[in-house]
């Protein structure tokens, strides 16, 4: 691991580091935020994923977490959402799909395969990279992230609800094998065989009968991709019949940006740190 | 004007707006939120001049203001740092002068007298302009900004005293007539005749018998540039020697980014908001 550059903020450090993965066969770049209370003790880990387009500095420019991060003792990590790399195969002029628009899933068909493979490299190779790095008390993590971030923040916890303890999203993507923008991506990642693209999709995982606890869900009424790309009410309707807890919160006027996101990071951060106490 | 795009935030609009700036010659875009207090009466101006390299936009993603802006009404307008299009002069590679780089003066060496004349624009063409289409309550004016910005509002502060009511900088450049990155600009943009300098020089016009009731600066103790550009101790120096009240504060291991700034940005938005009340 190589640390990329460091900067003091709120008392704690806003780091950004690279490595060689192994998951994703290429050099992969991370932003960790560690809190001031790590000093004294290993702190609880918050996952952020995040959007298409976005990469690990994103969340770290624009999402206003460091203030509250910083008093309530969360590290916060920021992973990419793609591999990188001019190796890596790609679709120019797709920001749908290839660098990106990883979509936390691990391909299987090729040419995208061998570096695709965000699933795991959110899910295990990164976490055991950060165990061995930083001050995080791994038995206390939680994940949110924001759109196709969302959408792979719950995945991953209806997949590994042991190991996280809180979950919540910024208008994720709920149903990502019937949405326009994802549908496509599913298809060229992992094949034309639907059952396949279940264990990516947080309604179908419900259905299939993964389980956690609750999920939080802030969704913005202005949002330009609400009716064709988001639709919470589909998890919704999948977390009713599933038993889940779901507060799924329409917030007035808001869009797609981070600007909506840094409304409400605040409250998702407490919301998190109350699980992870 | 024009306007490029609005977002909710926090209650308040964060918007960008572009305008045929007569002062520049050019195309000017800049950045306002209005908080929401503003649909009920018009509020206190708050100006952020930013620093070297920036435009309107470095502070509206990184600066972390809307938050404490919407609790305390107040509106935050962020101008670009220079003129900008094909046809403004500039030195290609050099990130000290030219695009990025007004200085916050009015040029009167050609070929930059006709578009670098950033201290009309910020203190007569822009408010002007702010004054006609927002919510302003122009009679309480505050403004602060960051290293030339922070340079910026110190000076415009000081020939402008019966106009704002509170200046405060992050990181400021208190003499640029001196500072190694400052000077060759000011020799550019105003000639070699150094008593040219002296109205955009916060040391110098407290010497020349300007005066403002108190500023507070932010300094961080790791900033690459604080021993060779920025040297507040010659404003602590000038501020003494002219009984004017400055509240120094050396922030211990922070540096010149907006980790620093976003880190004292709520404490300056409150002390600003005390006295703009």
């Amino acid at each position: 691991m190589k640390t990329v550059s460091t900067s003091k903020s709120h008392g704690g450090i806003q780091g950004v580091y690279s490595h060689a993965s192994d998951a994703c066969a290429c050099d992969m770049t991370f932003a960790v935020f560690v809190p001031p209370q790590a000093k004294d003790h290993p702190v609880p880990v918050l996952w952020y994923l995040s959007g298409l387009t976005c990469t690990h500095a994103n969340v770290m420019d624009k999402g206003e977490y460091r203030r509250v991060a910083a008093e309530l003792g969360l590290m916060i990590v920021c992973p990419d959402t793609s591999p990188r790399g001019e190796a890596v195969p790609d679709e120019k002029d797709n920001w749908q799909f290839g660098l990106g628009a990883g979509f936390y899933v691990d391909a299987t068909e090729e040419p995208f395969a061998r570096n695709y493979r965000m699933y795991s490299y959110v899910t295990a190779e990164l976490p055991a990279l950060i165990a061995r790095n930083f001050p995080a008390d791994m038995a206390r993590q939680g994940i949110f992230g924001h759109s196709m971030g969302g959408h792979g923040a719950l995945t991953v916890a209806l997949r590994n609800a042991d190991r996280f303890r809180s979950c919540s999203a910024f208008a994720p993507i709920v149903q990502p094998t019937t949405a326009g923008w994802s549908k496509p991506a599913l298809e060229k990642y992992l094949g034309t065989d639907e059952k396949a693209w279940r264990s990516y999709d947080a309604t179908l995982l419900l259905e299939d009968g993964e389980r956690f606890p609750e999920f939080l869900v802030d969704q913005g009424t202005a949002d330009g991709f609400l009716d064709e790309g988001l639709r919470p009410w589909l998890l919704e309707d999948a977390c009713r019949k599933a038993g889940v807890a779901l507060e799924l919160r329409m917030q007035d006027g808001y869009d797609h940006s981070y600007n909506f996101i840094s409304t409400f990071m605040d409250d998702h951060l407490k919301w998190h740190a109350a699980r992870l106490a």
